[in-house]
């Protein structure tokens, strides 16, 4: 329980919301911003002179209206000046981005993950992508900071990969691994945009959970906006989930929160990396998709799609796969619809293609599982931020330090 | 996305933040609210004044001390002449309780609750019990309203019961029949209690899912206290579950999160009351530990507490039952803590007793279900308020409110 706030702590707090809301919708009126926020006009002239002279936004006049009266000012997100870089690694890729206030990627760069790459061959390239990318940013430009989504848990305490199965990695410090690797000037580059000099050794990039941050992206952004409870779902070899319960994401106590993935749904099932039986994924992963349509030799996201493509063109066997998949897939998100309640399902990752060919299947052993009340305002999506949502995500972590105080 | 709040709001916001933390913590010295609410002496001094003069606490010198120097007043919450009423509706019985500010149950009563007793048969004992709690009040205490806990799904918006599947009830306003049976003068002195006047059809007792309301009881004063992610599991035919993350109740978009006993755990298990097979109150509920210890014909807490005693004496069949149900608790208890990383889970109602005597079998499954970072800072545990949580619970839904803004 905590008293009220200071008037010093109230404007930094209106600074701030006022920088997130421009951040989350882009260019806004003053008279909107005035409106939205419940703000009298002087205090929002105030908050975004302040905010001008940090260099985090810029005023201009709009396009002519054609209506009487002085137009309000529009108020952006100095997008092309303030940045944050987002690292995403994921099964069988890595990815580096820089991203701009208010979301946007202005630079990225990829290469593919062969499964089994260890921490050290994995931050090599990602380090020498930032470089790279960091050669083309202009000098007044400002660096707030990095992040981190990886499809493992990562405690929240320290960001340390506590395990990430389907990566192969275990009590891995990747932040600390990828700023030493990046080292001397441009790490603590990002560094002093972190606001905080000497990480110690956990490294300068927030790190996160992709289905985490993901979910974060699509709630603020994406597929979910609007919805306070939400579950979104990502499958590769694994599935991991980001969960959004009355408008806050459900983390648990060391951070670890989200693990639909090794929700047991049949004890009588396979063999999960994990070391358990019959987890979700070992049901709906990637490898249960390929089993089940007789492919266990290929692996990958486009082995998926081939099946899903050839079950949309009537494959006998690939049908069936995809069925069964579906059917787990309803399975699992009915007990998840018990528990959570949610207005919006989110289906990312391979899982957007099985839902795509077996929508009516997953709705049907959903509706089996799940109470009529629990299910009764639901929608199932896919999400509207793709794969971009794990660098967007990753910024995210960085940029919001900047949110919550933007005159640090 | 808000603004930041006026003097006035954050003056209202001291005067929650300082009843409450006495609602929830008792008696407390000033000089430990000026450091545990972070305002200074002066402010404190003001907000007792004001909340003294509104009759919700009251101050006293404390017993001598020995220590030099003015002894800090101490502050407590007027229990005995603030209060609200508490309804629990339960599979067995019915109960209904006067609780004072505080948390202190002043008076009670209860009645069974034959199985298939219906909406309008369970009101009449109910109101009869209010009124005669409320002939014993003083003319200067005060109600602020009423709250009900029952073991069903709970539409927010309104209150309505809309399956409380053990009860037997679907789509009820139960609170609407209570206050119209309670009738006239006393139905309105709990309406103007609540401070909205006429309440409408839906009545005048705030609704709440019996799980739901005992988690915050636990961790607000209970098992739970100081726990941020903490798991409540009710056991009787049915399994409730009142979960808490990040501090916050998991209530879903419509208030039907929670549904924990209707998580299919196994596909090919028995029919449930729900109409799905294999929901986890199918393996766990009374009806399994009785049809596994050759009970069939038996019911109630007490028949369980028997097959319990059973088990404790050595009787193998009662072991064995009791073996296997502790078994598929713990194997739920591993999904949720997959799901929610929580610090506690909390076993209540049958689920205690079973706890007690299979707690070996439940943590050896949880521990082969759950991934280890998940439950490392986990413990079990039995609830401190016992079957009080519900009633405790149910008044707390009556006294938010006044909480929120103790000058309404």
């Amino acid at each position: 329980m905590r008293a009220g706030p200071s008037q010093e702590e109230v404007r930094r707090h209106n600074l701030g919301t006022l920088l997130r809301y421009v951040h989350v919708h882009g260019a806004t009126s003053r008279a909107e911003l005035t409106s939205r926020l419940g703000l009298n006009r002087s205090t929002i002239g105030a908050l975004t002179a302040e905010l001008a002279t940090a260099g985090l936004i810029s005023e201009e006049a709009p396009r002519e209206t054609g209506r009487a009266g002085r137009p309000s000012l529009v108020v952006r997100p100095e997008s092309a000046r303030v940045y944050a870089y987002a690292i995403s690694i994921e099964v069988d890729r890595i990815r580096a981005a820089r991203v701009g206030l208010g979301g946007h990627i202005l630079d990225r760069r990829e290469a593919e993950r062969p499964r089994g790459m260890q921490v050290i061959d994995a931050v090599q390239p990602l380090a020498g992508f930032i470089r790279d990318m960091h050669r083309g940013v202009g000098d007044d430009a400002r660096c707030v900071g990095g992040g981190m989504a990886i499809a493992g848990m990562v405690r929240r305490a320290d960001g340390v990969v506590r395990l990430a199965p389907t990566i192969g990695w275990v009590d891995e410090n990747v932040s600390g691994a990828l700023s030493t690797e990046l080292g001397g000037e441009l790490s603590s580059e990002l560094g002093s945009g972190l606001g905080d000099g000497d990480p110690g050794d956990a490294g300068h990039f927030l790190v996160g959970n992709a289905a985490d941050v993901s979910a974060l992206v699509e709630h603020s952004r994406g597929a979910a906006v609007g919805c306070d409870n939400v579950i979104y779902l990502y499958g590769d070899v694994g599935v991991g989930g980001g969960i959004i319960a009355g408008g806050r994401r459900v983390s648990g106590h060391g951070g670890y929160g989200g693990e639909v993935g090794h929700m047991v749904v049949n004890p009588q099932g396979h063999p999960c990396s994990c070391g358990s039986r019959g987890c979700w994924e070992t049901e709906i992963g990637e490898y249960a998709l390929l089993r089940l349509a007789h492919r266990e030799d290929q692996s990958g996201s486009e082995a998926v799609l081939e099946v899903v493509d050839a079950a949309r063109r009537g494959d006998r066997i690939a049908r069936q796969a995809v069925r069964q998949v579906g059917d787990w897939l309803g399975f699992g998100v009915g007990n998840l619809v018990n528990i959570f309640n949610p207005e919006a399902v989110i289906f990312g990752g391979t899982l957007r293609d099985v839902y795509l060919v077996a929508a009516a299947q997953i709705r049907s052993r959903l509706n089996a599982v799940a109470l009529p009340a629990c299910r009764e305002h639901l929608r199932l999506r896919t999400p509207e931020l793709g794969e971009d949502a794990a660098l967007i995500g990753g910024a995210e972590l960085a940029f919001e330090r900047l949110l919550e105080d933007p005159l640090i």
